[in-house]
């Protein structure tokens, strides 16, 4: 049994071609384009399939299927990119020409709900059958498994955890709403935060981390309260409480198994997690009486997005 | 086809016998009492579905199935209430001593998900897969059914969106947390905002208003601002931007085809729901390229919780 499974990013279009165990035998990855109405990353993604069929020696006949995740608004219905921002597309037809050229099921779902597919089936919340996964990067991306499957709203239009509304009257997203969690719980809100505070603490150890770095990044704060700056903790201190705002929220709401966090921000480990988790078991609605909801960190790194996109054929 | 559906109140136990329709043939209440370990509600219960069986001379064959909806944290897999504060129980078996003795299939839920479950069946929702029931009383209850059917967490522990922080560090709530939505949404947040803006403005007809009724109500505010008031459009405003912060967070989450608003708030009809669909329209994620969520009202009242339990063995 075998899978192709393709995730779309900004950079490059990376394919695998996988077992059913989630095991990534051949690779292929091209540049991403820019595309036009005649010219559509349909024709792209063929290449990329091509290349593993031909790196593989595999037979259409023994493939089950080919999934694609692709960044923004994805008709997995219709099997079309409804809308795309990052790489401008408009309604792109996906899975009727690679379904067509290859005669096996294709099918299309967003990338961060790929990813969470992904972690569910082989990485951090394998064995789970409700799992969130959050990625604390650029944005905040959220992927939602319902009884082992990927729900992604009426008409995959929903599961935009990133654009709730944390902090009514907030900071301006660009969303066009006030307060959201991405901006507040994403490395860039983060490093917004790091940035305000260090100018109110001229002497915090922060300077001179990001003096050597060369940036205020989204571990300057964290790398600075590991050293016992007061300043810092300060910083990881507001941080996490934005994050756990909408984790709990989304427990009290979902009361998965496990909540994952992946993203830049999830490599501090354990320094996030047991706060959080802390925050979790106390705050979470009914929580001495209900069922818990366990943080975890996403295992698979970049290949969860790929995972994912196979494992929708599975 | 003949259904019972049970809702189970603070002050009465109301049943109903229905038909596959929805239609309520038979009626019974008893007053909700105080139970303890041997003397369970499940006693009561038996009462009600004895008497609804005697009025409408049906047998125990012609009855499909009992439904309970009940106040408090239920597991609808175990057919227990697991946990409730309002009426204080803790762990009593309900579907188990009812299919015993009646010998026909038992399900409980949640209150506020039988009544989210009715509106979708028979009431506002009708014919529609997706809907959200948000009740704005006393508190802020919310329902959800995904797909055509009751989705209330994970072991049945979710689905709590009144307990959704919609402003980092505000007002405390009793879940422990600062910021609820309830705090803000619910007729009390309502009332609250009410008093301390009339304390502001010592010449709104809101004075008026509430000495006439004797009273401060969730009705002060609007019914000033009908009459022209700005201290009472004021009040207005501010609590409709606090209502569309949780419907807008729960549209980008679940992008259901209707929101339906119940509770003593909605009676305030188009005055509360064209504002509130204008924010939905133009503020969803993606709102110009992705399918439109429609508020509308709950219409089925007291009814609501009766008829998703009777829906539950539908």
């Amino acid at each position: 049994m075998y899978y192709i499974g393709i995730d779309i990013g900004g950079m490059s279009i990376k394919g695998g071609l996988t077992n059913e165990k989630g095991e990534i035998l051949f690779r292929h990855t091209v540049v991403t384009g820019s595309y036009t109405k005649e010219h559509t990353i349909a024709s792209d993604l063929c290449v990329v399939v091509d290349e593993l069929l031909k790196q593989s020696g595999i037979s259409t006949a023994e493939l089950c299927g080919i999934g694609v995740g692709s960044p923004g608004s994805i008709d997995s219905d219709a099997g079309i990119i409804r809308y795309s921002n990052n790489i401008p597309m408009e309604k792109v037809e996906i899975s009727s020409p690679l379904s067509q050229k290859y005669g096996v099921p294709v099918s299309i779902a967003n990338d961060a709900d790929c990813a969470a597919l992904g972690e569910q089936r082989f990485g951090g919340g394998m064995g789970k059958k409700d799992v969130i996964l959050i990625t604390l990067g650029t944005g905040v991306g959220s992927g939602f498994i319902i009884d082992g499957k990927l729900y992604s709203g009426r008409k995959s239009a929903g599961a935009e955890a990133g654009h709730m509304v944390i902090r009514t009257g907030g900071e301006k997203c660009n969303c066009g709403r006030r307060g959201c969690w991405e901006r507040y719980a994403s490395a860039s809100g983060l490093i917004r935060q790091t940035t305000a505070v260090m100018g109110k603490y001229p002497d915090s150890l922060m300077h001179k981390i990001a003096d050597v770095e060369g940036k205020v990044s989204g571990k300057t704060a964290f790398d600075a309260a590991k050293q016992g700056d007061k300043a810092g903790a300060k910083v990881v201190k507001q941080y996490l409480k934005y994050v756990s705002e909408g984790i709990i929220n989304l427990a009290n709401i979902f009361r998965p198994q496990f909540i994952l966090i992946g993203g830049g921000i999830s490599h501090e480990g354990d320094y996030i997690l047991k706060p959080l988790q802390r925050s979790l078991n106390s705050l979470t609605y009914g929580a001495k009486f209900n069922p818990k909801v366990k943080l975890a960190l996403a295992t698979l790194g970049n290949d969860a997005g790929l995972l994912g996109a196979a494992a929708l054929n599975m």
